[in-house]
């Protein structure tokens, strides 16, 4: 033996976190799965060259729950110290999915984090009560929809700002593929836009808010975020799969910033899309999400252009909401394929504490952009 | 209609990229699915809306090329307007996956960047002949391993990195789960393995690189890496897909930094696990890892724990190496089930241009770690 026996580890407090998973197999593969993915998410050698003593005994992940959910799956929870997570979110995220990710039949469905470890995180500095006070919109579900195409001047989609805003729309968004182009450039539309959104609200009485896509070289993203604050921009939009979960949380916990912040799920879908690999929607667009400090997590409908089931959204709506300690709740935001017939059965899957992020539906319904937003805005009243 | 006609987009090149697809479904499907994508990933508008003019003609992908491959898979090409990719990774990374993520059957297998997009892009630092220079090893491939398990000290993990090094290993790196830990710090480890390997090189004469782990919260991995840079560290380690690919070319591109970067796979199973979704091993373990700056890049070898087909792993091998105009190659690092009988089989397949990356197998050949490493350089060379 070439390591170190039974070396001591000092500091070990005795709290554990929980993660839950979904593994697929027969009963005995499952086993041996659950049993790999404990020493595979932490010390990461081969099983029998674990030390004995500490590390053994604290540091390598425990089986505690190990259920049968249909033919083929087994729902099984596995506890950490929270040491092994450290107190940073790219080491968490690493426990969580790391190299295991290579594994088959191994999908990550949600955490239990003790309040020892949730102190390092502040998470959504606003959540939704947040939202309601800056659009001091309380009785319904909030509206959002996105400026585009890209190629469009900035006045081209200040002017469609304007419209959306006049028309009573609550958020209005850089679409997740306008950041910084050489055809518009990401200072000129965003001062454009929150002036045309500053200019509809006069006019409103309103609080409609522009949302920047500060999304870019990860270096760039606090002055973009500081510069659309200072233009009047009144939250920011993130590529989050693109730049990373910490990144975010980076621009979150920023207090000279200091604006909600919408996580966009552009680059994610090979996150979520396997049943039997990789995270839960409930996990993927809830949980982390928060953790991350997102005040709003936007993610895929059912019944639109992708293939995403019913229960999966209500996931993404549960994570955001489960009690979390003291992090606080990010709004569900539901994108793609909300149109105006299916605004009842949206009501009924997220009632009124959700966001419904409309795009083409908007324009089509006629062709006065004000008088659509107006129109969705009495269905969802 | 609601949105602006025919709008003008200005300073629209005429140079464009392409980007190889595997398109799974029957023929109609794939071509429809085409037709979608080329949409998707730039103005993400319902097809009917795009406007006519520049944004149809120039900045909506073009599907240049379609074959079949196989029962059921087309090899599609589509070329973009390289305005569309801006300047930044994180922007080209959206039109590469985006919201296109979110459809079946897709999986983005290269591209093919003209200089004028790759111009915004310093890649690799060292590449191949760098790592060569260092090490001043240029006749057989370089040999890896990792310190590890977490709950070491600080102390244990420099004696075992002295250990290695003074059998002959030519990189050691931190395992990727041994970051700034409650029971072993971030600046004790580098430091304490810095010197030890430091040591040793004054014993053997060599040119052995320690090896430390940055990853952590992205606001803090610069200060880690000038930390790491100071107290004696050869290069840098980064878990890529979990800080997010523009954190590491922030790191290669920072002149105070200029270390050989490696990229580690831990976070990134999804990325490319599914044959019908997401990334081949060509373009996400080489091309992008360049791109974003990686000077080696590693990823999981087939015939290990870890079920990885051999095309795979030469894909990875492969994307490392293709030609990128002014690009630096990255030398392929190979982990995951090396082991001394396997070196034969290695060679065959990635010469001497690439690192092994030996784990456990070390720790097993006999109870002395020097005389391990002395093994496995002989069977190497």
């Amino acid at each position: 033996m070439t390591l170190p026996t039974r070396p001591s580890v000092p500091g070990i407090s005795g709290d554990r976190f929980r993660v839950h998973y979904r593994l697929a197999g027969t009963e005995a593969e499952a086993r041996e799965l659950a049993d790999v993915i404990r020493v595979e998410q932490t010390v990461e050698i081969p099983a029998d060259l674990v030390p004995d003593g500490d590390i053994s005994d604290y540091l390598v992940g425990k089986v505690e729950a190990f259920e049968p959910i249909d033919e083929g799956h087994y729902a099984v929870t596995i506890n950490y110290a929270i040491e092994v997570a450290g107190t940073e979110l790219p080491q968490l995220l690493n426990i969580l999915w790391g190299t295991g990710s290579f594994l088959n039949g191994f999908k990550v469905e949600g955490v239990d984090l003790p309040d020892s470890l949730l102190k390092y995180y502040r998470g959504p500095r606003f959540g939704p009560q947040g939202w309601r006070e800056i659009l001091k919109v309380y009785d319904r579900p909030l509206l959002c929809t996105a400026i585009k195409p890209m190629g469009l001047s900035a006045e081209q989609l200040a002017d469609m700002a304007y419209k959306c805003a006049l028309g009573g729309l609550d958020i209005i968004k850089d679409d997740h593929g306008i950041t910084d182009l050489p055809f518009c450039s990401f200072e000129e539309r965003v001062e454009s836009c929150s002036e045309a959104v500053a200019k509809a609200n006069r006019e409103t009485g309103l609080n409609c808010l522009y949302v920047a896509n500060v999304t870019g070289k990860v270096d760039r993203m606090v002055d973009r975020a500081l510069f659309a604050k200072q233009a009047g921009a009144g939250a920011l939009l993130i590529n989050t799969a693109v730049v990373g979960f910490d990144m975010m949380r980076l621009l979150a916990d920023d207090d000279r910033i200091a604006l909600p912040i919408i996580s966009h799920p552009a680059f994610a879908g090979h996150y979520v899309m396997n049943p039997d690999h990789a995270f839960s929607y409930y996990l993927y667009f809830g949980q982390l999400q928060r953790l991350a400090g997102a005040d709003s997590s936007i993610f895929i409908n059912y019944g639109g252009r992708f293939k995403v089931a019913r229960e999966d959204t209500e996931g993404a709506r549960d994570g955001c909401r489960v009690p979390m300690g003291p992090i606080k709740q990010a709004m569900p935001m539901a994108g793609g394929g909300i149109t105006f017939p299916r605004i009842p059965e949206l009501r009924e899957i997220y009632d009124k504490e959700a966001i419904f992020l409309v795009g083409g539906g908007l324009h089509r319904h006629s062709d006065d952009l004000t008088e659509n937003v107006r129109e969705f805005l009495r269905l969802v009243s």
